[in-house]
């Protein structure tokens, strides 16, 4: 399970992207949200205000499997947009709070494939792979 | 099917989102996206290069619920976040061109579910409801 070096480049320049959960009706539901790339165990990890009590926390127990999307411009038009798409599983976890004294929790996402768009120098235009 | 006066204003305002299909085996899938309110038709109309050959375009025919967010930030923090989901059933359709010489393959969302943060001068924070 690794992502490779362009991918992680990329993820630890943003801090935004959107997660498509599965309700529980099995529909499509997205969401703005911040995360980080964890580099230590290779997955992305999503906080936010009240998530322990978000629908997108409760949702990814039931449907595990998620997308998580990163996009941005780096000019006009297709040709300067950059995109990366996460797809995996989704767990609940923990996160001790940098001062220690609270904890924090996450929705942590394991890749199992990546799409991406003018993501590296080796690769303009679209590139996917699987990282499992 | 009617979406109020705010969330009319708001899509009107933003021209990107990002949209979230499933894919043939069930799983959510997650892509940027240009759209445009059509507000003969009070849907989302979805556009884009090689359209027609996209994957999600063939995502909808199978399972045609979907959920596209549109966001942005006024200024920093969670209080200057704005944000609308519009979860939806989607279809293949076809617009004529500006010139009238050629069609263009659209995703058309025609909203059932609207989740709002801060759209909306009598709406702050969050604020949902049912559009059929």
């Amino acid at each position: 399970m690794a992502l490779e070096e362009a991918t992680i480049r990329y993820l630890e320049s943003q801090s935004k992207g959107r997660l498509a959960t599965l309700g529980r009706d099995g529909r499509p539901q997205n969401k703005p949200v911040g995360f980080r790339y964890n580099a230590e165990l290779g997955t992305i990890d999503i906080a936010g205000f009240n998530m322990e009590t978000s629908t997108k926390y409760k949702n990814i127990t039931i449907h595990p499997d998620v997308s998580f999307v990163v996009d941005d411009a780096i000019g006009e038009g297709a040709e300067n947009m950059r995109m990366l798409e996460i797809r995996g599983r989704a767990e609940q976890a923990v996160a001790d709070s940098e001062q220690g004294a609270s904890v924090s929790h996450l929705i942590r996402i394991r890749p199992r494939r990546l799409i991406s768009w003018n993501i590296g120098e080796g690769h303009p235009g679209l590139y996917s792979y699987d990282a499992d």
